[in-house]
């Protein structure tokens, strides 16, 4: 399975989580080396870094471990391969311009029905390489085109009802734990994931809040952020808790949006 | 003034030049610190690096030198600010997907009066920064998406068309030295540039093709790529020679294709 991470923080943080520890987390060991990738936001664009290798093996990684830009928004994904060769245009996670801004997109599931789903085609954006999660991406972006003609951010209600659909669209097909950022904000959604019992079923994801006050000391080494003397505000999502304390499961076809490490809406979860 | 360096080649090469290098040889020392950025293509996909800062200072850019991918196609940039902040969004080289392939801009020189010129508004491409450069980027792509709307690339004459006008319109505006690359083929746009006699005059590009036999020696240090076993054809395209042989300057508005280190296009310049 592969491995999802997103950080929203109220302070620039310097993300130094070792990729190889979130990919050993996730499941049996050596199963996702198949790509890995790191998008870390400034401002409206993207500092994105991806390698179609184990991140087990991977200079860049150990470079980002200590030298990544900080960031208020980051997302990550491990991958494990079930659709698409190894290839750098099939390592998430997936990137486009939408609006002036650089949207971000990660996904954990398996959806093979996609590209014959009508309701899913794509429109002016096209995948440039052969998995079902960029098709998923390229089909969300031109359902949020329309959204975005304006100068600024379209109401997060407007962006929450277009997801939502999407994502139950998507539910229909196989597992679809996704993580979406379109510069503004980051929303999450959780369906179901292969568990260690064998079964595919929920929690897929699992979300962490956390407030440090001023001047405390940011105790966090284990989600592998520096620490840092203001007051700070964080949200963690992740495939699988990264630290003992906090983390609560997402429910199945929950929606979550967050900004600068502030869960600012939610849609709770359906039945399927 | 900004830096331009591309390089295509028959066989995928490990380019350990040195940004500093390129952006010391290019001007007065220290001008163009404001950022540094080298898009390696992988398949139809890129590899982007990109900093806001002086390439000089960057760990990423020592990373790189022992460490980046190979490729038979590269598009690096070094920058001197005119026009928007020193950030992320400014720093190029600039990436989009069209027709299912990531394509690559950077340019050289200065058009201030783009964002009122009709004819070069934009389309569906919107600027994630400020430059006058991702905004004759985003135009472009505006022009040739109708181009793009089949399976494989459109016709490269099609092409070289669309760009000879485009390019003509920028040559209006100021000095636009720019490569430009569509996951096919690399088109490189030589105008005019500040020389070291303080004009803005031709050359803006110079361009060098060599052969490399089989087994031969790629004693090729100079232009810093690696030595290579095979038969190897590359042709190196910068703002200066970056070696002290074989480099021809382009003519005013000439208008270069390549493709796998092939020269497969050539519009001669303009007296404009």
């Amino acid at each position: 399975m592969c491995e999802l991470l997103a950080l929203s923080s109220s302070q620039p943080l310097r993300l130094t989580f070792s990729l190889q520890a979130l990919a050993a987390r996730g499941g049996p060991a050596g199963r996702s080396h198949d790509g890995w990738g790191v998008a870390f936001y400034q401002g409206s664009d993207v500092a994105l870094f991806r390698e179609p290798v184990a991140a087990a093996n991977s200079n860049l990684v150990r470079h980002l471990e200590s030298h990544g830009p900080a960031t208020r928004l980051a997302i990550s994904h491990i991958r494990h391969a079930t659709q698409g060769e190894v290839s750098l245009a099939n390592t998430q996670p997936f990137v486009r311009e939408l609006g002036g801004r650089t949207h971000v997109f990660a996904h954990n599931g398996d959806l093979p029905a996609i590209s014959g789903r009508k309701s899913l085609s794509l429109g002016d954006y096209r995948p440039v390489g052969q998995t079902d999660s960029e098709h998923a991406f390229c089909a969300l972006l031109g359902r949020m085109a329309s959204l975005w003609r304006g100068d600024g951010p379209p109401r997060l209600q407007c962006r929450l009802t277009v997801l939502a659909t999407f994502a139950a669209e998507l539910r229909a097909l196989g597992p679809a734990n996704f993580l979406y950022a379109d510069g503004d904000a980051l929303f999450a959604h959780g369906h179901r994931r292969l568990q260690l019992n064998g079964r595919a079923e929920p929690p897929g994801l699992w979300i962490r809040q956390r407030r440090c006050p001023a001047n405390g000391e940011l105790a966090d080494r284990g989600a592998g952020v520096a620490v840092k003397a203001e007051s700070t505000t964080a949200v963690w999502i992740a495939s699988v808790p990264l630290t003992e304390d906090e983390w609560r499961p997402m429910s199945c076809g929950e929606l979550a949006a967050v900004r600068d490490g502030e869960i600012i809406g939610n849609l709770p979860g359906s039945s399927t």
